[in-house]
């Protein structure tokens, strides 16, 4: 059962010069519960590993996404099949014999280290854990490219333009080719939806593209792009400190700031 | 040990003219975990709760707001101590003789009804059982106060203005009197910092206030703003489907779009 991503509702639109009643249209936002089933010594075990708040639609894409970016999975490959399970805001995700969970990394954020106890740099030691990928060369990205991604994006999203409450991501070839955009109420999700997308479709589209995203770019942002192999994370809003020491440990270009014909390179760097 | 809030970085500045190598200050983003110690059956116990990503300043308060927003104490009272454990970024909160944590609502996300499985009613029924409170007389609000919320939120949010990277989250009385204002990385973060002040110092101050929030209204601020006490909630953004079903189902005044002299209102009534 599909299930809309905007809905009407009623509200009072109240200005200097009075009010009145009006339809309005909001995205519509739910939990989706994603739950993995695997192989392990021959038991078949199956476990829920998160509820996420997100906007329906591409539910599947998201859950791919997900798994991929928080290193709980290796590759698509990984995946035998996806299905709705008793609900549409479920989503079970059945791996390959041999693909296993490793629940230890959704316990990554209790991580700590002799050094410092919890800090930013356990935060991205723990990105080191699950990343475990051969460095990239840097990408070659053009300055007019970047320019062009805002309203790249804008002009695809469909959704923020009815309801002001969706955030953006693109994926984006250095050539200016756009692979895949979706939006979602958490810049996360939408992030995960088009990554998730590439990695059930055409994972080696992926490595060493352009994800531009309509938000801040956090260092959740960053570690979801460098998972995924992507060579350049931009934002319309600012990045943080830790998105940029992520940025620059793992090689990724972090351009913030992306709107109004300007843009700041943080790490990396530009043509 | 203190820790700044933000801090300077070297990037590139790149506009139609040329790029120019330039400081630029960033909005601090480090983990912080939250432990709660406590006694149960004449035994110690404690627990890590929760790592959230947070910009430093105001720990003590993002504790226990979180642990009250969530529903995991049921007041101020509830707090026998905070400190720092051995790390600027871990926070252990001590409870009170006789106060437990109700670890089973931290699993809330995954309760389900046989209605519907997975769906937002589960999400509303999950903050009936953590709210658990008397239903209030609506607030009064009169329109003139709503039209000062964005210049009083703005005005005072000091470290957005120099790195662009903050939420706000501001409670003000019905009288217009600013009772607290926080930022935050992370929208919830900032409104748990502003709650958990009040919580800590003067709690009788919380019921039937004003939050007035710089992103969009989630059904997470919702619920935040439903438990707290909070008579209305209003955000700079747009809420969601679900942040209006919250709001009419519990009785919080929801406004959204509340910017440039104008505001909707989706749940409840302004004078």
């Amino acid at each position: 059962m599909a299930q809309e991503r905007t809905a009407p509702v009623e509200t009072l639109k109240v200005t200097a010069d009075g009010a009145i009643e009006s339809g309005d249209v909001l995205v519509v936002e739910e939990p989706m519960e994603i739950r993995v089933a695997w192989r392990s010594n021959g038991e078949q075990r199956e476990k829920p590993i998160s509820v996420t708040m997100r906007t329906p639609g591409d539910d599947f894409d998201l859950a791919a996404g997900f798994l991929f970016t928080e290193g709980l999975i290796r590759s698509g490959a990984d995946i035998d099949g996806i299905r709705e399970w008793g609900s549409p805001n479920v989503v079970r995700v059945a791996l390959v014999d041999g693909a296993t969970i490793d629940s230890a990394k959704l316990d990554r954020h209790f991580y700590t280290t002799s050094s410092c106890g919890v800090c930013g740099k356990t935060s991205i030691d723990a990105v080191r854990v699950i990343h475990a990928r051969a460095s990239r060369p840097a990408p070659r990205i053009a300055r007019a490219l970047v320019h062009r991604l805002p309203e790249l994006l804008s002009a695809n999203q469909a959704a923020f333009h009815s309801t002001g409450g969706l955030h953006g991501a693109a994926i984006v070839r250095p050539n200016g080719e756009l692979l895949r955009i979706r939006e979602d109420i958490g810049r996360h999700n939408a992030v995960d939806k088009a990554i998730g997308s590439l990695v059930r479709e055409e994972p080696e589209s992926l490595a060493g593209t352009i994800l531009m995203v309509s938000s801040r770019a956090s260092f959740e942002l960053a570690q979801k792009a460098i998972v995924a192999g992507i060579g350049v994370l931009a934002s319309v809003g600012a990045p943080s400190t830790l998105a940029v020491d992520a940025a620059r440990e793992f090689g990724l270009t972090l351009l913030g700031f992306v709107r109004d014909g300007r843009f700041n390179v943080y790490a990396g760097a530009v043509e």
